[in-house]
């Protein structure tokens, strides 16, 4: 079924699994279809024990080009000029979004070719991102009369204002570098060494506690919404429920008895 | 009228309007005289479909000293020593501030010289900035024991929290070049491209249409202050609009037919 | 008294107290009696009119490396397996990192050497930081299965969300000077300059008006978890009050004259 080609999922040994998107004869765009497959990757993803990492990469030479464009024009021959089907492809593509921050497994951006409008977005809703010296980023929007209104909602928990606004005003294509530079990428790598640098990455944190991971994660991103009172609230509790549970027991006596730790789920 | 003469207003065929600070002999102080006019020039601009991009520039050695700290030391002779003149200036001051981030036209920054206290915070305010690489920036309140308070307030939005206190408890200068590191500006370069740095991202901008500026510059500062989950729901319902918008309908058919765009208001 | 001894406190005639952690031999953990000492110290200091700035230091290799795990541990011999000891902990560990920000005084971190964990957390909290160019920092909770959720408090006010995951998730050291590049230090000098630096910091600050430092201080983490009007309001008036203050009137006569300035307080 052709419908799934267009997301492959390989899931190693390690807990690993790298999806990569793979329409990279149409430069991988966020279609209905794409959004769908990964919306239910990470859904699916989330709940299986096997997985411990999710590394998101790409076939072609695009990561990832954004909304498929051809198709949402498609959408204004409704009587509606689209509003119903715009509102869907929105929901379901700021859906996907959340549901990389929400997972509960650390997500890992391979970011090899250009990431643009909301493919730049999933590079920034991604923990950790990686990318190759050659890619390159923007949220292009403003060319084509739509701001990347959805897109700056993530690149602006990633870079500083007069950053993202100098993307988004102006539109252009920014180097790896320079993303790595304003924060929008952990490190820009030569291509040749992407893929270990990412599976790297993705192997360290496959050995650790994936309950402590889920934790952590999921209060990451909880705090950073809240006051410094309520987040030292908050996190003091999330601390001593971390102790309570096995793998921090099991880790602190590792630690102390100098051996490696065994966790509960591996 | 020599009130007038303090803010110079040129604006050229591109739709790009240049407002110079023109009290360079007295280093452009935020004077009472300089806030209204700066307050009316952002109010028009604002409202002006002629004015599509706004420069914010200096004439004079000094980009802009802050406050004006004679006419604040005159305003205590009044028999409440001041509080209801200080208060009006600071109104009106942080009234200017906010009234360039909520300006629907784009404001870009061209700093020739030094930038300090309320001078910084005009930089920090502004939607995109670039520096003379001979510009300096502090916030020197802590010297003459009138702490920053105001200008931290932008400047905080620009930086990360150690910059931003090193700035402000240590009160010394920074260079155009470390302003770049820490994000207060986009870019430092040589004092000979400063005009040509800054009007090329101008016309770049001018270029666009400026519904999708307008629209696109309201939805950062807004979804900026929410969650991640308001912050979406809210943009997604301003990318659904913009879809419906003719000029972003005009817009993607031209890309898709590869010919340039024709914006509505243009 | 042993208990004194780990945390030494040196108060100068420029009004810099030192406060160096002194159990080197073991990391100067935050062990229990750590932390109690802290909290007094950081109390005392607040309230206490002869000190005008404060520097944390560390004697030893290690500035510090976190919660006292062995001590944690032992905790759990509890009937609650060490819920309320935990709680308790926790409570007490939160309070001295938000007390170093509640502080009316500034805080600076000298980071002789590692910071992990928790100590990675107790530099996230000072106002400014310096770094010699040996020290190293991360947070390494899941190594042990207890990720560092309370470290990532301060850790993510200070670093962007790609830099802390990266951080959290990964758990490795990273270097003085990435630390710098990524905000959570100010500035990573060689080692024999270290002192040096933070101390001709301290000295500039220790120089401004006290109450000037005080206000600003308490306005910069009272405006950062407010709207942009919500701070404009705040700071506004908080720059009235100051504008009325005797060591205002003072400092602004004294730079009109072109004198050196006399604070109420010196």
């Amino acid at each position: 079924m052709e419908k799934r080609d267009i997301l492959l999922r390989d899931l190693d040994a390690d807990g690993i699994l790298r999806l990569t998107l793979n329409d990279g004869a149409r430069r991988n765009p966020l279609s209905e279809a794409m959004l769908f497959e990964l919306g239910s990757a990470f859904a699916k993803a989330g709940s299986d024990p096997e997985v411990r990492v999710i590394v998101l990469a790409a076939n072609g030479p695009a990561f990832c080009a954004g909304h498929d464009l051809k198709e949402m024009t498609a959408g204004r021959a409704a009587p509606d000029r689209g509003r119903a089907y715009f509102t869907k492809v929105m929901t379901a593509c700021s859906g996907v979004m959340q549901a990389i921050v929400a997972c509960p497994k650390p997500v890992i951006a391979e970011v090899s070719g250009i990431a643009t409008a909301a493919g730049c977005q999933l590079v920034a809703s991604c923990d950790i991102a990686f990318a190759a010296e050659g890619a390159q980023f923007s949220t292009p929007g403003v060319h084509i009369g739509l701001f990347c209104s959805t897109p700056m909602v993530a690149l602006s928990r990633n870079v500083t204002n007069k950053h993202a606004m100098e993307m988004l005003l102006g539109g252009d294509m920014i180097s790896a570098g320079r993303a790595e530079d304003i924060g929008l990428v952990n490190r820009a790598v030569p291509a040749e060494a992407l893929t270990e640098t990412t599976m790297a990455m993705a192997r360290k944190i496959a050995s650790k506690s994936s309950m402590t991971l889920a934790t952590g994660k999921r209060a990451f991103y909880a705090q950073r919404e809240m006051t410094l009172a309520e987040a030292y609230d908050y996190a003091s509790g999330v601390m001593v429920e971390n102790m309570l549970a096995c793998d921090a027991e099991e880790g602190i006596g590792a630690f102390i008895e100098k051996r490696a730790p065994h966790w509960q789920d591996k």
